[in-house]
């Protein structure tokens, strides 16, 4: 089952059910809404004859508009480790994004004037389906609802102002989410997906993985993370992004107005956005 | 003028003025949900006439009890940094915490038994009253609803598993606020108090500073994280702690469960928790 939030005429958003080229009204307002109905699955899979739109015609939402949490996972493929200097880590690094950084899949990225090394990073996201603390592995399984595509934009300058990432990565409307949750019984490896991930910039591929070399698969994050903190139902986990990000190349190449990138991964869906040089309110 | 929030015997909880021993409730369900409001300011100080409570039975939640944002200061007191071993920084380092971590002023800490390393740190905490993005220091300061007390407990040890501190910082029910929301023109220094901040574990003084030792003061901190990303009513910034923190002695001293901290800070208000050994569900 694919899910999506797309944008409605009147202002409002709504939780759609992806049936091909057919959007069938889900009666919530968007993903996360949805996910907080205890019998999600089951709803969503049963809704028949409501109002439906056609998907050519739809602009899709980010998809959940606010999470109380998007964790974000630093450090998981060895190729990025490898290239950014560091050794294999025993934990995973977590830093976190507010849900004002979310925009939609094919949203403008708002490039801000305080930076010069404005980065891509295409990330594999986990969406929380249930709500967990401690989750054992069977619990982590159950608890995920599905996978999401994720930008994980970043202001590198910013990002290393200080021992602490957070700053880099906290920039209003600049990470774009989307457009589908697709839940795991569509992918290959099911709750632990092996999928290629790729990000083009103007065309050209800067980022080409597989999500088999995570080092902590999507399980053992929602273990991992819970173990902490409870996780809700639209919960969004970004697993970490692999080698090729502009600040790694030599020379380092960052993202500039007027550039698309374009955010991919197999079976999961396809971000485009521009990118836009923010004109400061 | 002190706001808070209190529990209700139904369940539910309002926000409510503080006027001495009464608490006038002011028709919002928590003060997050009033600082939404856009006269908050005149409408909670024009409120006469209705429900009101005695301070004395009354159980105070969480201040806001789903900000937005929590956005935490890591390294702002010369006595702190100092005795950390680091050099005074050129910017603030930020880090953040979930809202699932927020608990009242009375409420019990949750001791995890996945830490050894269970540590205090008393905090001034800023809370927004309007949105702002990239605020000049005029609108930094009008932003500024008022401050509250927050005691950012911390795992040192999940803390420096990885080179981000998110993880020690994070834990579910852990980071008691408020009681009160102070405004400004209550304390002295307004919106850059200069007041005593305290913090006693089973009655010992442990920290024990002033907030003006503070080295980016609340106005310069909401102007510095408003660049970034927006700050919405209720959102709150923890503006960092002084020296004195378990972890820094010698030998260190840790919590355990059994014992009570008093977090305090003069003129806003004081937090009193009993630390529990957390039964894992």
């Amino acid at each position: 089952m694919k899910l999506a939030t797309i944008r409605l005429a009147d202002g409002h958003t709504a939780a759609v059910r992806v049936d091909g080229d057919t959007l069938v009204h889900l009666g919530a307002t968007d993903v996360g809404a949805l996910l907080a109905q205890p019998e999600w699955r089951s709803r969503a899979e049963a809704v028949t004859g409501t109002t439906s739109y056609a998907a050519a015609d739809a602009t899709f939402a980010t998809l959940v508009p606010a999470p109380s949490k998007v964790v974000c996972v630093g450090l998981n493929y060895k190729t990025h480790i490898q290239e950014m200097g560091r050794d294999l880590p025993e934990y995973p690094t977590l830093f976190s994004k507010f849900a004002d950084c979310l925009i939609g899949p094919t949203d403008d990225i708002q490039r801000p004037a305080e930076t010069t090394e404005f980065d891509w990073e295409v990330e594999l996201a986990v969406v929380i389906g249930a709500t967990v603390r401690r989750a054992t592995t069977e619990q982590a399984e159950a608890a995920i609802a599905g996978f999401t595509v994720l930008n994980d934009i970043t202001c590198r300058d910013w990002q290393f102002r200080t021992r602490e990432w957070l700053q880099g990565k906290n920039w209003d409307s600049s990470t774009p989410v989307g457009p589908y949750l697709v839940t795991p019984d569509e992918l290959p490896g099911g709750v632990r997906p092996a999928v290629a991930v790729r990000c083009e910039v103007d065309g050209e591929v800067v980022q080409s993985d597989t999500t088999g070399d995570l080092l902590f698969d999507p399980v053992h994050l929602v273990e991992y993370v819970s173990t902490m903190v409870r996780l809700n139902p639209g919960d969004i986990i970004a697993t970490g992004t692999p080698g090729g990000v502009g600040h790694a190349r030599k020379p380092p190449r960052y993202l500039t107005g007027g550039e698309v990138i374009v955010t991919e991964i197999e079976g999961v869906g396809r971000l485009v956005n521009r990118v836009v040089n923010e004109v400061a309110s």
